[in-house]
């Protein structure tokens, strides 16, 4: 008999919730906006270059995401872009922080049923008042016994979530990233679960720790309440 | 008798450190580059139109500030703003985010005497990663209980920052600012303590509630803990 589970921390962004595809809609805007000046795939890569280079500045989010792409845009032009289209990258950033919340399969019911029976978390990256909308919007809010928007996802990260509610022990992290949400989980002492999303941003990828004994993956959170059973039986 | 004084919240920029300053050097670059476009005292007045528009979108910090400097430049030239115009702005944007800390005289050797016998916290407002930056740098990190970045500053924020430490009834909210750190920590029934800052952002000015029995100004931080010592005794 191993410790019981009496945590569940949920990441939000593509596992609760709808994102990365608002970012891809947005990337997609910012190829058109600037098709004349180099291929899309070139664009790409260079935003991505941006983004990866301003993370340490900027952190997560979508003003840092919106201050790349005007980056990005004087960059590939030389100089050349047009205020119009500045004007228009920092509107797609403002759509974005107005996206309608929309929920991933079971994730409503899911959280719903766990909060009865476990201390729920929500932690996530990115811009605070962005994150508050969002999980406002979500409907959830009143559900999360502690919400913890944070700049990055680490160790200690967890260990201090989950300090207040028995320790990461007795906890399971539960998100689509494999980078954030369950290497650093798993690192911190607690349980890990993937669910994978099928559009994940390249930087949050990784290598699956399949051999850890703490970590599974999940098709989608409609698994998640037998899978708690199953390991609070170890 | 009242009940003694447990906990002290710390606002961050312009309480313990310097900030405004570089927001202002800001913005005096923001006049110069846009010089040919329109007058210094007008420029002033579009940007801040647009960040005060803006703060329900962008929050309160620097990367909202740069996106709201790009989208005046813009305005105020009606798209003729060249992009190494832009380029600058996004700049003098990233120099904010990392110039160096300065703390304000006294800050230092207060929160380190009253680390002793206090709960201490930090509670401020801005993006996530500018803030912890600057408090990493700033030495004091970890004097502090307790470290809340939170969106906006509210009454229900600050008895949420100090139920864990005996409630607001036995804290002191001490900070620069008027309408985030005096009125919502009084109306959450916390002591505040008003210590002025000679750069203040308009945003941030209020009346002073001069009758409140649980407010005080103090002319600086040195005077803060002979003022514990008296308001402990009321």
């Amino acid at each position: 008999m191993g410790t019981k589970v009496t945590t569940i921390g949920f990441d939000a962004d593509d596992t609760l919730w709808h994102n990365e595809r608002f970012f891809q809609l947005t990337q997609t805007r910012f190829s058109e906006l600037l098709a004349e000046y180099a291929a899309s795939e070139h664009l790409a890569e260079r935003l991505e270059a941006a983004e990866r280079r301003n993370l340490g500045r900027y952190g997560f989010g979508i003003k840092g995401f919106t201050l790349s792409m005007i980056e990005t845009a004087i960059e590939v032009t030389e100089g050349r872009v047009p205020a119009s289209v500045i004007r228009a990258l920092i509107e797609a950033g403002q759509e974005m922080l107005e996206h309608p919340i929309e929920l991933l399969p079971h994730a409503g019911d899911v959280v719903e049923e766990l909060a009865r029976t476990h201390d729920i978390l929500l932690i996530t990256k990115g811009d605070l008042l962005d994150q508050e909308r969002k999980l406002a919007q979500s409907g959830l809010g009143d559900l999360f016994d502690g919400v913890e928007i944070v700049s990055d996802k680490t160790p200690l990260i967890y260990e201090h979530a989950f300090a207040p509610f028995g320790g990461a022990e007795r906890a399971v992290m539960v998100g689509n990233s494999l980078r954030s949400d369950v290497i650093p989980a798993l690192e911190a002492g607690a349980w890990a679960v993937h669910v994978p999303h099928d559009l994940t941003w390249s930087y949050e990828r990784s290598v699956a720790p399949l051999d850890h004994d703490r970590f599974h993956t999940l098709r989608d959170l409609s698994e998640l309440p037998e899978h708690l059973q199953r390991i609070g039986q170890i």
